[in-house]
């Protein structure tokens, strides 16, 4: 997945273990509509605790290694095929040695990562490996940029401080400049300048080639969003400022998911016409989607933000910090906050599907990838651990 | 006009003097279709100067007081009408009291801006006042953003420090959140917390009520890509770097009039449909008519931005920086450069005008409000006045 606010670590294309096989996965009746998953049952709140500084070390022994977190309501995901996953996985090491994406000395995370089983979980629809490679892709490339721009943690250049300028040009690396030629020829060799906007331009481009002119704008538009996630959280990390659970769900909503899930019809070989997806209605189910996920980030994330820096702001932080509570409390209540979310979604996407077919199968890749989304990182050990908080 | 990169006065919607008259205009033959302007013979191209900083303070002793900058190539506006212009300004003047848009103690400017002058010059097809107005609350809504959250220079809080936090909650007052419907009643005070926000929250209200919803979707895309050149800036602002000329006008792409162009269609009463504006040739047009009107302001502003700040980016200072030639050098190659930008727009656009009564109704859109738009600098002695390079 792209991780858009936590640390992303070094991926490599050319594993030094092999990738770690899928777990077994519960069968599924139809891919089209997952059954339906009862949470498990909500844990009491927590006892009141007094005010007083969280205290991150007691949260950060985790005990439960993986698995969904208790209480998360989340739907089943189609089993990644092994073989598709190995497929996706060799063209994407393929093409990032062809583009010289990132060097040598960063090798060892790619079977930790699992791109390749990351975008086969999250596009079952997908129409086929060459889709998948092009969302796997975008989705490297992505987490390229948060690497190595964004996130000072990971030591490959990124900091808050002159982050802007940075990412100025990396959205011109998917977003084309317009002047006099030799200008542009300027620009097109810059926006090739180092592995991160290589990474965002060759996969732009190989997107838009199956993609029409309105999904590549609409992609254009969420990176955009996108940036101005990580300008914020990077803004607010720099100023230490402590934003409102508001305002940083706002600032979430950026910082986010989006541009991975807003593709799930051209990878799935159709287009939701842009005058139907432009309808505040279809952007709401969109957006409570990508909010959902988003937050499923946070949490299963959470002990390795506060692992790196026990600042790191993350939804169970603000809630923290803003209602004075413990993070156990805090953390509980974000698992709340992500249920109404999704209840949300799944809701209100019900009701519009019941309206069009085309809608129902654009709500059905949304959550579809909501739920691949959640597998990859309930199984993802490699990465997450979960709190000792049950 | 939104001026994003240049320092914007504040506006005052209770003029202290008469608003300027528009002076005499040129009759034109036909609003559709501008005559052909022949520019002004170019002037020789000075003489090699030694390497060596620039001296601004020679380049800012004014002695043209306005005018069209000599060589620059542009075409004549429709004139504006003087009681439109101030049905406008009056309708601006009651939408930011009932908004409390910003105190009163910033009256002295709205005048001297003439907010109604500038959307009647560049929308001179405009379906009616409402719409026209609606154009006018956009524009002052950006100046607004622009002036109190970037622009250090004018002392109402704006820094380059922070800027990313402040401006993804100045996005969400556009792009709206969603999520559980307490928080949604948060984020909807809290996009109502201050002038600048709540100028962008009820202009988009009002353009949204009759654009369609692509229309609106387009215009909040080309605030994000605002945004981004905004946060670009500041960030070489602030870590005092100096881009190369072709990074400088990539930023410019951004940083750019481009929100206040694209919204022509609507304006008009008219839709370019989205798959067609989408369409890369479209986008091209679109992209080039809005850098060389961006670049006309970089012209236009240089000896007022150079007074404010001695280091102030600009297109002239960025050529000077990488070309090590004095800054009248630098601002004359910078005239080359924003006219083989309009000639490309003009070539493009009528090529791409033939095909399409549609196309070419929003090409002519879009020249006229490039030409409003130089006709509006190139008047405007209240803010502009041109260096002594002639």
């Amino acid at each position: 997945m792209s991780a858009p606010s936590e640390s992303v670590e070094p991926t490599t294309l050319v594993p030094e273990e092999p990738l770690i096989p899928a777990p077994p996965q519960p069968p599924v009746a139809t891919a089209a509509r997952p059954a339906i998953h009862t949470p498990e049952p909500q844990p009491a709140r927590p006892p009141w605790r007094p005010p007083g500084p969280p205290n991150p070390a007691r949260s950060l022994r985790p005990t439960r290694r993986g698995g969904p977190i208790p209480g998360l309501h989340h739907r089943p995901a189609v089993p990644a095929e092994p073989a598709k996953v190995a497929e996706v996985d060799r063209r994407l090491e393929a093409w990032a040695h062809e583009h010289d994406l990132f060097p040598a000395a960063w090798k060892g995370d790619f079977a930790g990562f699992q791109f390749g089983r990351a975008v086969v979980l999250q596009h079952p629809g997908a129409v086929d490996v060459e889709r998948l490679t092009a969302a796997g892709k975008l989705l490297l490339a992505e987490n390229l940029v948060d690497s190595c721009y964004c996130e000072a943690e990971e030591g490959r250049g990124g900091t808050p401080r002159g982050l802007g300028g940075r990412l100025v040009l990396a959205q011109a690396a998917i977003d084309p400049f317009h002047g006099a030629p030799a200008v542009e020829e300027q620009w097109r060799r810059g926006v090739q300048g180092d592995g991160p906007l290589r990474s965002y331009h060759q996969a732009m481009k190989d997107f838009a080639a199956f993609a029409t002119p309105s999904q590549s704008d609409r992609f254009v538009h969420d990176i955009a969003r996108l940036h101005l996630g990580y300008l914020g959280e990077a803004a607010w990390a720099e100023t230490r400022y402590a934003p409102k659970v508001w305002e940083y769900l706002v600032m979430r909503q950026f910082n986010n998911f989006r541009p991975c899930l807003s593709i799930v019809d051209a990878v799935d070989g159709y287009e939701l016409p842009e005058p139907v997806y432009a309808r505040p209605e279809i952007q709401r189910i969109t957006a409570l989607a990508c909010n959902a996920t988003t937050i499923v980030n946070d949490l299963y994330s959470f002990t390795k933000e506060l692992a790196g820096d026990p600042t790191h702001m993350n939804l169970p932080q603000a809630i923290a910090a803003n209602e004075r509570c413990g993070l156990k409390a805090a953390y509980l209540k974000a698992v709340e906050i992500h249920n109404e979310v999704m209840a949300a979604f799944e809701e209100e996407s019900a009701v519009l599907a019941a309206t069009s077919p085309l809608v129902e199968r654009y709500a059905r890749g949304l959550a579809a990838w909501v739920a691949g989304n959640h597998e990859w990182h309930a199984t993802n050990t490699h990465r997450y651990h979960l709190p000792n908080y049950w």
